[in-house]
């Protein structure tokens, strides 16, 4: 039962100057557990094109998806495009679907469809779009690559049109249990704990509120059951 | 005038599963923009051993600094200095300067000191210790990587410790102008200015608030009178 992996590539200047908090990761990491796909890792890289193009390839090869965000508008720094078509080894061009869905939309807008908005129909040969229900230029899949744009809501909305599309498997499943101890106080008994659940995976995170020192520990599997069985013992080491 | 560049590594189970939304890169990119020394990409991991080890040997060949996040307390999921040591290729061992200050930590708190808590003793040989000003298990730095706490308040403690230490360059300046219009209303004037300003690295970053579409406008860079000069052309194009 071992579901398939995945990998985030967050890409723009703006995440590594600390311009902006990055949320994408975030919203994908729990919508990939929902379905039962592994987020693996993940990676920011900046509006460069080769770094974009060795992020690409080295994640590409290495797991079953990879998501992208960001660098998919109509300014002189969205570049994803093009260095996603060069590390899949395929050709890009103004692609005709697209830039029809573009001009249609410029029309209704009453807004000149120009050189920079024609760039966003830029589409590497062979890819499947991806529906941009928000503002229209879409994002694209590209063999395992999927290409979505870094605004938090059209992120949001591409992912939740491309997510029925793949299949994940079991969702991985987590029960959580507040102790009000350190760390330190619960470990041996914790850890003890997961080596017999060698199938689950345990975690403890600390946490320090209003003074009051405790740890939220998480168990995580996808066998309902087999979860159940390990909150019971934890309960009764601790709760 | 290059700035040295550096990585990030977040490691952590709960960043991926998304129960946990990380801040610290959000923290480690401001300071880092503030003294001068380039963030050029950043990784997260899971708390698996193989994937730390990667991940740090990538990070440490490819950058000046290499600043990591989790996984150094007591419990089982706390892999990241026996991880770190194998990447760097140091011996690891409960060393007696760390011993000592978590020694007199618990002997203060009147708790025991215990195998697990004497886990967070465990220091590469070789590496610096960085002081954690909050908990007492100290960080470390062991060559160009720098090992601190994941729990938020502990980061941001022992890199305002770290910080210091460490030459930057120049710092990288900001300055951003916010017009009313979309992107691809403005890409073509835009890019044509960022053509003329190499020096200088200029994003757009679309908006939507309450139904009004927007686009920031950032330029950076290290020289003042190059961003005003910069800016000035910006504010006249679209101010």
């Amino acid at each position: 039962m071992t579901n398939p992996t995945s990998a985030m590539l967050v890409i723009g200047d703006e995440i590594l100057s600390g311009r902006t908090r990055d949320s994408n990761l975030y919203h994908l990491a729990q919508e990939l557990t929902r379905i039962g796909i592994t987020l693996r890792e993940a990676r920011v890289v900046a509006d460069v094109h080769s770094d974009i193009v060795a992020a690409v390839r080295a994640l590409a090869a290495g797991h079953t998806h990879v998501f992208t965000s960001g660098g998919i508008g109509p300014t002189h720094d969205d570049i994803t495009a093009d260095a996603v078509a060069e590390a899949m080894g395929a050709s890009i061009s103004h692609r005709a679907d697209a830039t029809a869905l573009l001009q249609a939309h410029y029309d209704r807008a009453g807004l000149p469809f120009n050189e920079a908005r024609q760039r966003m129909a830029r589409i590497p040969d062979g890819a499947m779009l991806i529906d941009n229900p928000i503002s229209t230029a879409p994002g694209f899949t590209l063999g395992n690559v999927h290409v979505m744009a870094g605004v938090p809501n059209i992120f949001e909305a591409m992912l939740a049109g491309l997510l029925p599309r793949l299949s994940g498997g079991p969702p991985l499943l987590s029960q959580s249990l507040r102790v009000m101890r350190g760390e330190g106080e619960i470990a041996t008994a914790f850890g003890a704990l997961a080596a017999e659940y060698p199938d689950l995976s345990m975690g403890s995170y600390p946490f320090n509120q209003q003074g009051a020192h405790g740890t939220n520990l998480v168990i995580r599997g996808q066998d309902p059951a087999r979860l159940d069985e390990a909150m019971v013992r934890l309960t009764r080491l601790f709760g």
